[in-house]
């Protein structure tokens, strides 16, 4: 490509919106316009990008014996409302009305359509397993849209579902995907976690996320440094720590404590060391499962509860909701900063390091007063004990090897055994073996192509710019001629080696803009857009019949022999 | 591709309101489903053949130098109310809400959000020439959508436009889209015309529409036995016919014409040649331009009034509008049976041929009465001339070369000259050599890739079922294996033929379905889904080291020796 008949929209400014590395970066890249919130047009360079990610996970895909099909974007209500998902959603789908006041939706997924297809196309155990996939724009209206393609409304997903007579089948397929989105994001050439994840919203057997590891990213993951072990953080089990509860020590007593409303001003007013003292979190239950409505949780000062952990207690209402402090003075009579676990009114349930604890200190559930030198067992009854608490860095891993080290990452892809919910809700069914009807069981397995590209850049960047893994480079090659205007020499010879390397089968962008464009704007551009091989051809180094090389990663030039330039960066391109 | 391992969707009813040959076609062959009204999705075979389209139209366009970007399906209205349009689209364009009740559009088409990239992107007319294009889903919600992927409401479009400084440069990409347009369709293997067609209405200078032939066509298309003139029949001129009028031979007489209200019933009740009778429509003037409010427009009792060219004339109200009776009673005292030029109180325009008439028959302007001997001059004065008339098969052609057929078409593709509407509407200027600010001026140049699909199979089928042009084709060979559970040999050969065209990059599909599915359901399926080179492995055939070839198009089938199989079928297969 020929720089001058190319739309180069690189910038130096970017809205004050762009947070995020990759955001800012793909607009000063000129990869991404944003045409309205959470709504981005592609340019060129941009979507090559995404169409390399496109081509990997077709082939993948192609590779693993899925079969592409393409469903409609805009899709009838009455599906959802069949699968009962059409309130469920709430506005985070686009409704629509065609011209004869017809409720439609903008699928934001595709479970509802390809279960419909599979319940009319298949009807017998013989034509399972299949897998059908498709890359596809979605729409959800999220709220606040942001980070540019990270978190758009408007999308490009690849998602797949696959439908069996069997839970063995389907973990078969479901676990091949798992390798080939392995296979996927390997060669991408990404930093990434296949993670376990939480699948109790859906009501599936078995989910993993696919993280690709990047300080900006939403997600915590959890790792151990002694194991394969990864799970997000809502995931990983905060194990029952090693040993047996210290025999009491202390006597219990109460304290006058009206300045500390919080662990941190109770560990600095009485010089008590955080592991003694506990968080009592009181919220509410669910429906009839306590008298008063509510229930607490308790956890080391130093640890955090996890709400997704903590929806999982038969006791506790979903979503997680923290009762307002006015309902826990009148049930308990005191405020959230005096709360305790000896003579508390409500049922209260531990977590596993709560349990071990021994002459600990916790508010009275009287106001400005805490009981210090607590002890289960002799001063209270040891309440029900369950894993509540977020994993830490150096929590002992799960598996028993190695301990645990916590990252951010960015979910880029999702597998997940649905199970039969959809196939029973919309009567997909097949005869089995016996002639008798079955409903399918299902796996859905979703990897979101557009949010790939800006992953990459937040993982990929210096201060200069992106960064690409090969596999995902607009270009493979750049070449700056250098003053080719005063020197025929030059653009002769940085043309010789564009046709030449074009001819081979390379992406290669020769920067032929005109001397308006300065040298020092050209270079900034190959680095900005991070394309990984670039040569520049000068008067100084043709006159030793030379060339500098440049490779994207590396912090120094090279110089080669111009004859050999070719042949040199055939064995450093990696095919893609 | 493993027949077994594949949604082979094949069906042998189809829906009622499948009435076009390729919709049916498209249903039983297993490529397509419909969601909703308009609504189909791509089954896998479906999907093949779409993609091929668009691998040929993607590289074709970059060959030609235009740039691939990706604009959101969903567009803001604030656009739409900018360029002037969002009221004039109707009911076609698709309205929505986002969750704060902002109001956008799932785009029909894209001329807006282009011109708004341009506006922000492109500053110098060292920018230009520029030529963007994409390929995406569209939405257009027609009342009455109909005839499968044909005439469906989400539909798949290439769509480009082009940005240039002059009238000049603009044409020279309008020549090389066309030439491009051409190469495109020459490659799909599809019998086309590019025609000359209107673009009065969206204001541009020049226009040519891509039509397939095909029998089921909803457009007229004119074109010359003798030259290369191709036109729609509205763009088609109706030279003046050759020679003079006649002198009058006849007297003007007045006749009782009781039972003639139409020019059927006057030829055959007068024994009148329908040369010699005129259809006088009254039609609705354009405001200002007529007293009365009407104007009438007279041709020959055997030619067309051609609404399009009728309303090119000034005195005419777009769109073109019959005048109801009780108006044309009330102005004109007769009712429309009986109308005609001599002594009519409102404007008349004729057509070319009716110049020329003498001794002609009109009505009187009065009820059940006709003049009979009419001619221009003596009996009334020549009224204002003009095209009126639609061509018909026979005419002489406009470039006086040849005579003119008339073939139905469907429009494939459309390049058109915009001008500088849009970029005048958004205000998208650039500046020129002298610094000064000026308004781009556009071309858009759109192909219906998913319509394409089916307009191949309109023009190659047969009773047996699709016959894909090589080019378009969802796999290229077809291996079929004769009660293959009875002979080992017959499957180990086609497994081993399978692998070796698989290696060499051909797209094969090995019938590998089980006894369950008979030899005769196998053949079928074969010629259904139209694959070109289809190979049957026998017993039979094996004994003498033979294999059975059949091409789709040809009536007979070829014994083949087995060990010249592959080399043969490289000659015979094309690549793409």
């Amino acid at each position: 490509m020929r720089a001058s008949r190319y739309l180069i929209a690189t910038v130096k400014e970017t809205p004050a919106d762009a947070v995020i590395v990759s955001h800012r970066l793909m607009l000063r890249a000129g990869m991404i316009r944003k045409l309205a919130s959470g709504l981005y047009t592609w340019l060129p360079t941009g979507l090559r990008v995404l169409r390399k990610v496109e081509r990997i996970v077709r082939e993948e895909m192609d590779r693993a014996g899925a079969q592409e099909v393409f469903m409609p974007c805009v899709q009838p209500a009455e599906l959802w409302q069949e699968s009962g998902r059409y309130d469920d959603m709430g506005p985070l789908m686009l409704h629509l009305q065609d011209r004869h006041e017809r409720d439609f939706v903008f699928g934001p997924t595709h479970e509802e359509v390809i279960t419909d297809i599979a319940r009319n196309e298949l009807t017998s155990y013989k034509q399972l397993p299949v897998n059908f996939y498709q890359i596809q724009t979605k729409f959800r209206d999220e709220f606040r849209p942001r980070f540019g393609v990270m978190r758009a409304r408007e999308f490009i997903m690849k998602d797949a579902y696959s439908f069996h007579l069997t839970a063995d089948s389907l973990q078969e397929e479901y676990d091949n995907m798992y390798r080939t989105y392995c296979r996927i994001f390997d060669r991408l050439g990404l930093d990434y976690r296949p993670v376990l994840a939480d699948s109790g919203a859906m009501g599936g057997a078995a989910s993993h996320e696919f993280q690709v590891l990047a300080d900006s990213g939403e997600d915590y993951i959890a790792f151990s440094d002694g194991s394969d072990f990864a799970a997000n953080i809502e995931m990983a089990e905060a194990v029952m720590p090693a040993g047996e509860r210290a025999a009491p020590s202390e006597e219990l007593r109460l304290v006058d404590t009206p300045e500390a409303k919080t662990i941190a001003q109770l560990v600095e007013q009485f010089d008590l060391p955080i592991e003694k003292t506990i968080k009592t979190l009181v919220v509410e239950a669910e429906e009839g499962q306590t008298e008063s409505g509510l229930v607490a949780l308790l956890v080391r000062g130093d640890h955090e509860l996890n709400e997704v952990k903590a929806e999982k207690l038969p006791q506790v209402k979903v979503p997680l909701t923290m009762a307002s402090e006015a309902r826990i003075r009148a049930v308990i009579g005191a405020g959230p900063g005096s709360l305790g676990p000896v003579k508390l009114p409500i049922p209260v349930i531990i977590d596993r390091a709560v349990s071990l604890m021994s002459d600990f200190g916790a508010g009275a559930n009287e106001d400005d007063k805490h009981w210090f030198g607590i002890n289960w067992g002799r001063d209270v009854e040891l309440p029900e004990v369950a894993d509540l608490r977020s994993v830490q860095a150096g929590d002992p891993s799960p598996d028993g090897q190695g301990t645990l080290q916590i990252k951010k990452g960015i979910e880029v892809g999702h597998v997940f055994q649905l199970g039969r919910k959809y196939a029973e809700a919309l009567g997909a069914r097949v005869l089995d073996e016996n002639g008798r009807e079955q409903a399918m069981t299902m796996g859905c397995y979703g990897i979101g192509v557009s949010r790939i590209v800006a992953a990459a850049i937040e993982q990929n960047h210096d201060d200069n710019g992106i960064i690409w893994p090969e596999a995902m480079a607009p270009f493979q090659v750049g070449i700056v001629p250098l003053n080719a205007h005063k020197s025929p020499e030059v653009m002769a010879t940085a043309e010789r080696l564009y046709s030449e390397l074009t001819d081979l089968g390379y992406e290669v962008l020769l920067d032929d803009r005109d001397k308006k464009t300065s040298p020092g704007v050209k270079f900034a551009d190959m680095e900005l857009l991070g394309i990984p091989h670039r040569l520049v051809v000068s008067d100084r180094s043709l006159q030793n019949d030379q060339i500098e090389y440049k490779y994207r990663r590396a912090a120094d030039r090279e110089e080669w022999p111009l004859a050999d330039t070719v042949a040199r960066l055939g064995n450093l391109v990696s095919g893609t």
